[in-house]
């Protein structure tokens, strides 16, 4: 059996909040306690993660005076600097105080607009100061419960506004970061803006500079809407635009799972990363999930550990089947090199497609061999072959 | 009571494949005998139609000859100028000939995407020449069920290519024609590329000629994904890309139901009609929709003025929710128009703004009037104010 | 316009916990200040209600001794005697306690079993004291994430040990009180114990004291699982089991969203009175409704008021649909009725009924008129008739 | 690499439907020629199936006369003696003819439920004949799609009076059969009566003879609803009424997927097989699912080949996991084991259960261990251990 163990090659990362999270939903308080970042950091490093995330609150108590942030940031920066992680990503919380009720960039009151403004180039700052090249914006209670509440062309209007702002500041300040938004249909909010990979990449070819913005998928947020997330990150990356990915689990539309990765869709984790490992990504395979509410501190870093380790399973299972000679087989069979070919000939006309013979009839009784490649996937995905 | 009897002006429009659908599912065959459609024409004229749209495939057999194509075509033609009505929307129907179970624009078989470029050339053609300005392409087998049998990146390539060569063509023939494409997540396969209105939103942007192409977006197609359809089409809107509407009803993520518009999420229906009414669009009314198996003809009649009737409902209820004096009190209340106003005063620097004194737990305090306001719009809704 | 102001006769009833909910979320913290149990009484008593509900921590802080129980009921007390509310039912809080991290009557830890079972007794004994006739149990912590966590067949062994302990005490202690199961698909769980309407119902026939057990459905719990609410209304009514109801809004699949009641589901809402009122429950109309984290504290009241206005709406709307003849005349042609015949004749024998003549190609012709039904239906929805 | 060929051992069945699928869905018309039930016998025995299953209408073409009957059950009987194979269950088609457009049993037409009657009856008989030991009740027209036309008590009294009918013609005939009921929520009815295994389960015990009557649980139904297939096993074992089980894929609440086993949720699938081979369950392995209209016929027998073949690998895996001592050392630290003891020990009062001391913080802090015994469930699953 090959070993799984993680090494900082494999560029895992985590959110602090993640390993962090004490357990608090709608239903029951915390059920662990507070996890000390620096801590996390350590025990990050040990089981083999190459770096941390983080939203600002996460470190540094929501209202800080300028000192106090200092004094959160200290014993951080000393793990870091300890264990040699690194902080890819940075992200911002314009969600969990109740300031942001109805969401920041696109609150219907200009003052905490301007307030979720004011927070968000804070954190530019600190990214920037870190060493973070991806600044993430979950936009999770940008949207509304009711029809009336939210101009939603106004709202696009808003959060153009605010990206523009961000990407216009890191500009000038000479930073070397892009912005990733990350799409989510519900939950907390009763529809969620830019609720999908396809909405946010349409938004940006909106924004004043659309080079320094791209996506964050989510496993999970993805399938809440039913949607293929490996499909969702192959047109991402055909636009160019798959800057970061959160990795975690999810059964479907419900509530949002953040399952620790490959303990959910089994299958569709066994073609995400097919895509992140053959589709041209090169970031951070970074995990967004939350361990259940039912673990304690050992349960917390067997369900972190798990993550990584399965992406591992999963790539080398990617790899065989890349590489198993009866699925290419298979695939040609299928025809799925044909679709690489253009459909019209370079330079051909019009006219002479329109004058090509065929019989549809004659064509129609040709299978396609789906079933025949797809059971071969499956048993890679088993590890049967 | 006032007279919701549909208009010419109101410009409601019906894909004959609506009230001519046989009934025919998974599960069973025809439970009505095929519909007539230069009769169809007149009957949707009398019930207050302005225009019918069509597949090629609902009037003119798939396979005809020019002549049998011409013979299918003069009942119609003479339908069409005895009502008066419009055909404002041609679609295409590369979906229900075997020949496409892979799907015709992206299927891995060149031949056969080959051969769907041909039948919508010929397609365009009559759109053309029966004065249609849109072109519906609704890629319903454009998709998969395995995860190995697209390759999502090249199919997207291949989509784009198709669409493309429409738009150069379109162009090169002088017509008076623009392609809108129809989102669907799955069914009939089990993911359908370009799954909801921000996946075909961005997707456009990548064409040769954006310009020429936009969105057909369908109530239930966003719904089945637990989207918000108002929601996408005031995004569509923002893009400038809301070419044409498919209306009906639908209960969430199921099978797609096509109910008559007004008989799925009635609230939805109340939104979608304030966004098609106030938001810029100026198309028409489209019904795309199946009168239930359970229904004969009288049946089909009855759902298909429903659909009219449901509509001219919901413009009047918007229409005085819009004037209604407490409705402007509450959404200035809820700070509504507020979301109008840019977060940075026009010239201001970032200094002034992060310079900026804001109290964020006493903003925190300040609730945001969404029910009040909500309770307003059920009420209009509910035809009680 | 009628007037829609609530009286005590029409029953209605509110948890504590919905008005009082703080807005702490998975995502976010407290929006809105504790609510002072006996000060939400008077005001709901104000605003209509005849009645309130409540969870035991919801009044008595967790770990109270017996004084302290005593003070945080004195005022409750008071409230409820100045105002002439009642408390019709009590249930129990077994969820968010971190003990209860695998649940209350079915977590893996016997020992938190036996404290489960002890907080409930204790329930029971508060909830007789104060005239409680129905005791609802809400198993939201009993479920799992994974598959070897929780041995189903002996969960469900201890659910009903639990249940068949308290009906046994019930009767023991000369109680007038009946237990509600209030099913739930997800959420907090993964996968929760008696998902639906359906599972509780049969498991409620294998336990000791069946008639001593029935339903509390929610609205929002079964439109989670996508079904339809009143059809599972009304099975439970068929068994006799409808013993109380939350009512609530819920767009479909996706997270809990506790909408105020007429606020979700507009055309199941109308279906939904129509069965409460009409199909022989006599119970309190619960409203178990989240206000928005948007809202202040006049939101909730605007959202509480609204639940009960909106209900009324509905009933009035009801009474109308089953008054207005032309809706007799629809249900006679959609031959409604005529499935209330039994499909044998009294005495009949299957001879004579397999010796019936019958063209089953001359019955199919025959449509079932529902969409011209379903459209007067609609239209009283829409207060439009 | 174990073998995974299927034997008779194994008691596959396979629908007649499944393989003869022809393609034809509601966008679509026929992608494959019909298949000969004899034909498919041979094959299906070839492959290692152990019987198969058919609705009447799948050999005997709907409206036959006794002769045509025997002219079309002539081949498929010898060749079921030629192959050895059984027939275990057979189902009965009360959907497929536009007669039942709504519906068989709970058609509100009267003459229409005599007439389905009629049909199960013959199809009874034919069942014992054949040997078949249980008799699949789906009745997927059952149901509505709107809220007037259907009056749901109504509805399930008939239902009952036919179940009711059909157990006493199985009584009073002599026949060696059993009903099993196979729920699901919706498609092609908007709403389908007894939608899940739970009102199944619920319904059964209203019956006059319940002992005959039990479950026929699909995976996709169940999962189309958001249910755990798994956990509807179990509480259908736990009742004592799972009768038989319908094997397939699919992805979440979305249109009936009908996919191989275990192409669908795979972590799914192996619970299943986990309760199916260690919950007491001893009927046929039977798969219902549907090659998709992407494959000729050397794809449908790939499909099929590949339910059988991933039911084994499945099988190996779960045995393997259930024998693994790691697993069962965390099975025990997740106090698994410990939900069998009941909660109560024998003749125990209340009394000394209320008196016992127990500190609620403190055991809140012990965590559950799930994630840490998920995991090597998921690595079982993936072939790494």
């Amino acid at each position: 059996m090959p070993d799984y163990t993680p090494t900082r090659e494999d560029r895992f990362s985590f959110g602090l909040w993640t390993v962090g999270w004490q357990g608090v939903d709608v239903f029951g308080g915390a059920a662990r306690p507070p996890m000390d970042p620096a801590g996390a950091v350590h025990r990050l490093s040990d089981l083999g993660a190459y770096g941390i995330t983080f939203h600002d609150d996460d470190v540094i108590p929501f209202g800080s005076s300028a000192a106090e942030k200092e004094a959160a940031l200290k014993p951080l920066r000393e793990a870091l600097s300890a264990t040699g992680l690194e902080v890819p990503m940075i992200t911002t919380n314009l969600f969990s105080h109740a300031v942001f009720r109805d969401g920041g960039f696109t609150n219907n009151d200009r003052d905490v607009r301007r307030f979720a403004l004011r927070k968000v180039l804070d954190n530019l700052d600190l990214a920037a100061e870190l060493g973070a090249r991806t600044f993430v914006c979950w936009g999770g209670r940008e949207g509304a419960e009711s029809g009336a509440a939210k101009d939603i062309k106004a709202a696009l209007d808003r959060y153009k506004e605010a990206v523009d702002t961000m990407t216009q500041y890191i500009v000038d300040s000479g930073y070397d970061l892009r912005i990733a938004i990350e799409p989510k249909p519900n939950e907390p909010r009763g529809d969620i803006l830019l609720p999908t990979v396809g909405h946010a990449l349409a938004f940006i070819t909106e924004l004043d500079r659309p080079e320094l913005v791209g996506l964050n998928p989510e496993v999970g947020h993805e399938e809440m809407a039913g949607l293929n997330y490996a499909h969702g990150l192959a047109q991402a990356l055909w636009h160019g635009k798959l800057f970061h990915i959160d990795l975690n689990g999810q059964h479907g539309p419900r509530f949002d799972q953040d399952l620790r990765f490959g303990a959910g869709n089994a299958r569709g984790a066994f073609w995400t990363v097919d895509i992140v490992e053959n589709g041209g990504y090169d970031g951070p395979r970074h995990f967004d999930f939350k361990p259940p509410r039912t673990e304690d501190f050992d349960g917390v870093w067997a369900s972190a550990a798990g993550c990584m380790r399965n992406y591992l399973i999963l790539r080398e299972k990617v790899r065989a089947f890349r590489a198993d000679p009866e699925v290419k087989a298979a695939l040609s069979a299928a025809r799925v090199d044909e679709l690489s070919q253009p459909t019209l000939t370079a330079g051909e006309s019009l006219e002479t497609l329109r004058a090509e013979k065929f019989d549809p009839n004659a064509a129609a009784k040709r299978g396609m061999a789906f079933e025949a490649l797809d059971q071969l996937a499956i048993e890679h995905l088993y590890g049967v072959r």
